[in-house]
């Protein structure tokens, strides 16, 4: 989501909205771009003059760069600007001197023809060209979707020919996907018609970003390693209940073929001239929420200082990106920022959404408790953070100056930043101050060697403050098959509101003391971590009753308006 | 389908595939191919340095070459090679100092995955690069599929979200679709799980070739026409039966702007370096089978002679290429030329496929009616063809030598071609008598103007050579409502088995005198024509029970294998 409601230096009788801004660029070629992130010429592959992929092949992956990790607090409906703040702060660090590199996740397409919004940032902290980013972009998402439908084929086609594998059709956990918001394809029977048409099973759809290629995608380290991954994908049980694996039927080879271009990471510009890598784009509850390792460590080998982002507050995207991504991955963060903003606290702190202009202290100190939560949790993975405070127009003076004060008795940096209406130059203090916090020595908050059931119970202990964890009737059961199989040492994924530090929604704040309900856990044996859910996880996005498709549109020059 | 069985010059000992042959060529840059074509460098938008997407925005849109429509005998197991003869007499032309430009279809990604094969020729007659042609390639039938799979989610959406339009959920024609061979998506039940689920309806996929938005980039002149018709789909019929339009719905920007890319032609080269445009690929017989109108006149503005494909044998592409795309696009077809192989006509003349290698001048006799009806087809449309006899090893010097007089017998010119093993090099002579025969002045075989009855009833008169046409009470009905809906004078695109001038695919050679049923008429008021359905059509193929999945692989150099 971007934050363009209302901010600092924009005119409020007439505001230009992010597409306006981003057309109203001149963008710089993207060969000027690489140079200035220093990619061989031999390892640009341009898609048109303003995006391009680079070839891993060519180049030699050792990294040198720090990493600053941006992560927020408890997301709300006021919106907090993390990837906005993201796009400052690089841009700033780049001003700074440094040679600065973003990596972001690839913004899903089907969200787009539904709510407004995005995932390339807003105002002057964006990423462009901001339409082809968000629509169809270098083919990433359509990449994943054919293969995760091609895998569906194949495994219905192999129960129709004969079943050599003897899977049982009302065990097939794998689902086709789709990058569209259509919650008429959650839940589907297919194979209707007779006996030329397959045969008939209940199974549905998700999103193309809750796909488990979009997870593998993410946490590859090179092509043989995505290939094992895709060959190790459980894809349901034979008759005998026993796991059938992707290697099982055979066709690993062909779908890392289809992934050939999607592993190599996609590189375009900040309006400040950042180098940006955009490259994948799982969810952060069923999946790990982080833009590719691939990406992040491309990053780390070409510049100095990496930003790159988690999705959601700390407890569901930064403690994925330390356990799941940075462990997969080898990664050290040596910094972190939390972006929080004063509204957003407000709201914490009990404040309804239509009362949020007004000044109110009492609610800012009443919901700060969620950023100090934050705070707490990212010490625990060893890195001291700065706090971003994202600044909107109707921020009081007497709330900012609070702001401060808390920060000083706390005992955290803060820098308020103003990137929607400034860019880079917004964020000058908080690239100081992130400079200043880059020698992190970071490390995990648990040990997957130690099980799943303890591991998701040190995880609703250490971050989420919970005092016991209940296992659902069927969750036991799934924790029985996971021992049973040999997958109890994988790392857990676990699927959580995003809301509140605990399973309830509605407990905003910095909840404790409260029980984790583990309803289901599913083996991601491809991504290679158990998706731990607790609550409902909507999976396939539905559109509003007015979406924004109907706002869309095209005109005979192909310039595209009424996308943001 | 290739054509890579047995050729001349292939050691038959040890046979190069065709994907090996096209990785142990070395392309030119395509900012080259593209200069030779004269295309200006501000049109051209690179996918790396091997294809690139023509901007339509940076031409001037004056047609002067002439063009050329290859097209072919009814189509048999034997495989005639029309693409692989279409790309070898392009390469032959340019050898001829002309400036040669190819337009062909793309292919579709699902087959890819299921029998072996592929559109982009064969041996040394095939464009490049293969893999990338044949997987993803610049992502159009994505785009398409994005769009097609949107439309479907907003009607969805409408009906659950209270459904002003009164769409009658039964009666929803719309059909999603996937670029992958998946039979258990031909019959489908939607909106399962619930009422936050949407409302249960049973549908259907197609694979992508088969959608109407594929035979609307096909047709469409320029982006305003695309958005125009892709505003007149007809998606099904509301509660009081009349019919709903995605301009009823409103999302004709938005659609077209997903297809904002897939709109431009895309730009590769044969292995003789020839400029070809690949763009569009809709199926020959529920659509209209031939590349899109924008690429074949992007093609004429830049070259001096284009030669371009119909799918399928004269009586279904051909056919459909004068009455529908030339009509749409006002195009002369300036030369044609039919391709055949004696092993082909052997087979029509009743030789088992397992003796089509013994000389058989019986057979020949008795098939070469197939090749006699297709050039007096062709000449219906006032264009002299040539033949092209694309050789075979096998085929013996008295085969050859009865083929030569026939055709002095028959008074048609015929040349001989060996693309496969020699490329352009075997397709001098044919290049030569196209040369001398591009002197048409083209006509369609009916006037829209006459109602769809006429103009069914023409064709299969004309060009099926059918006594009778027999419509059945299904497509009695649908002729009254084609008629109450003022769709009458819409051009008809008749679906008909490939192998047969009949409706029986077991007829072949020349079949005449039949009835011709119909048994369905389906409004495309998008693409603009009403398919007439005789027999069943599959719109959604499936796998075999060893799909070439199981071949396909990629090494840790991501050098693809096994893909033909």
């Amino acid at each position: 989501m971007t934050d363009n409601s209302i901010n600092l230096e924009q005119d409020p009788n007439n505001p230009l909205s992010d597409v306006e801004i981003a057309q109203a660029h001149t963008l710089e070629p993207i060969g000027d771009i690489a140079s200035r992130a220093g990619v061989p010429a031999a390892a640009l592959i341009p898609y048109g003059s303003n995006k391009a992929k680079v070839d891993l092949s060519q180049l030699d992956r050792a990294e040198h760069g720090k990493l600053v990790l941006v992560t927020g607090i408890s997301p709300t409906p006021a919106g907090e600007g993390k990837s906005t703040t993201l796009i400052g702060l690089a841009d700033a660090l780049r001003v700074a001197g440094k040679n600065a590199i973003a990596a972001i996740r690839e913004p899903s397409q089907g969200p787009v023809m539904g709510i407004k919004g995005g995932a390339a940032g807003g105002g002057y902290s964006q990423i462009v060209p901001m339409e082809e980013i968000n629509l169809h972009f270098t083919g990433d998402f359509h990449a994943i979707t054919s293969a995760t439908n091609t895998l569906a084929a194949i495994i219905d086609n192999h129960i129709q020919q004969g079943n050599e594998l003897g899977i049982d059709p009302r065990r097939v956990t794998w689902q086709r996907c789709m990058d569209v918001n259509d919650r008429a394809l959650r839940g589907v029977v297919t194979g209707l018609g007779g006996p030329a048409h397959g045969v008939p099973r209940e199974t549905g759809f998700t999103i193309t970003a809750a796909s488990e290629i979009m997870a593998i995608l993410g946490l590859a380290t090179d092509l043989p390693d995505l290939k094992r991954r895709i060959g190790a994908i459980t894809i349901g049980q034979s008759h005998d209940r026993q796991p059938v694996t992707v290697d099982d039927l055979g066709v690993a080879g062909a779908l890392s073929a289809l992934l050939k271009e999607a592993i190599n990471p996609n590189l375009v510009q900040t309006l400040g001239g950042t180098p940006t890598f955009v490259h994948g784009g799982p969810f952060a509850n069923i999946a790990h929420g982080c833009n590719t390792l691939l990406a992040t460590r491309t990053a780390l080998e070409l510049g100095d200082v990496v930003v790159t982002e988690a999705g959601f507050g700390s407890d569901l995207g930064a403690e994925k990106f330390f356990d799941i991504k940075a462990r997969a991955g080898g990664l050290n963060v040596d910094g972190a920022v939390i972006v929080a903003t004063i509204r957003s606290l407000k709201y914490n702190g009990g404040v309804a959404r239509e009362s949020l202009n007004e000044e109110n202290l009492e609610a800012l100190a009443a919901g700060v408790v969620n950023l100090e939560r934050h705070v707490e949790n990212i010490r625990k993975f060893n890195v001291e953070p700065v706090v971003a405070l994202n600044l909107f127009t109707l921020d009081s003076e007497a709330e900012r100056e609070w702001m401060t004060t808390w920060a000083k008795d706390f005992g955290v940096a803060l820098a308020e930043a103003e990137v929607w209406a400034k860019g880079g130059r917004g964020a000058a203090k908080l690239a100081e101050l992130v400079l200043a916090n880059l020698a992190a020595d970071s490390r995990q908050i648990y040990d997957p060697a130690q099980g799943v059931e303890a591991s998701i119970r040190t995880i609703a202990r250490e971050i989420y403050r919970a005092d016991d964890v209940e296992f659902s009737p069927q969750a036991e059961r799934d924790l029985a098959t996971i021992q049973e199989h040999g997958w109890d040492q994988l790392p857990v994924c676990i699927s959580k509101t995003q809301y509140s530090f605990s399973d309830d929604p509605k407990a905003l704040g910095a909840a404790s003391g409260h029980t984790l309900h583990v309803r289901e856990l599913l083996p991601r044996t491809g991504a290679g971590f158990i998706v731990a859910l607790t609550g409902d996880v909507m999976t396939m996005p539905g559109l509003p009753k007015k979406p924004s498709a109907l706002n869309i549109d095209i005109d005979e020059q192909a310039q595209i308006s009424g996308l943001f």
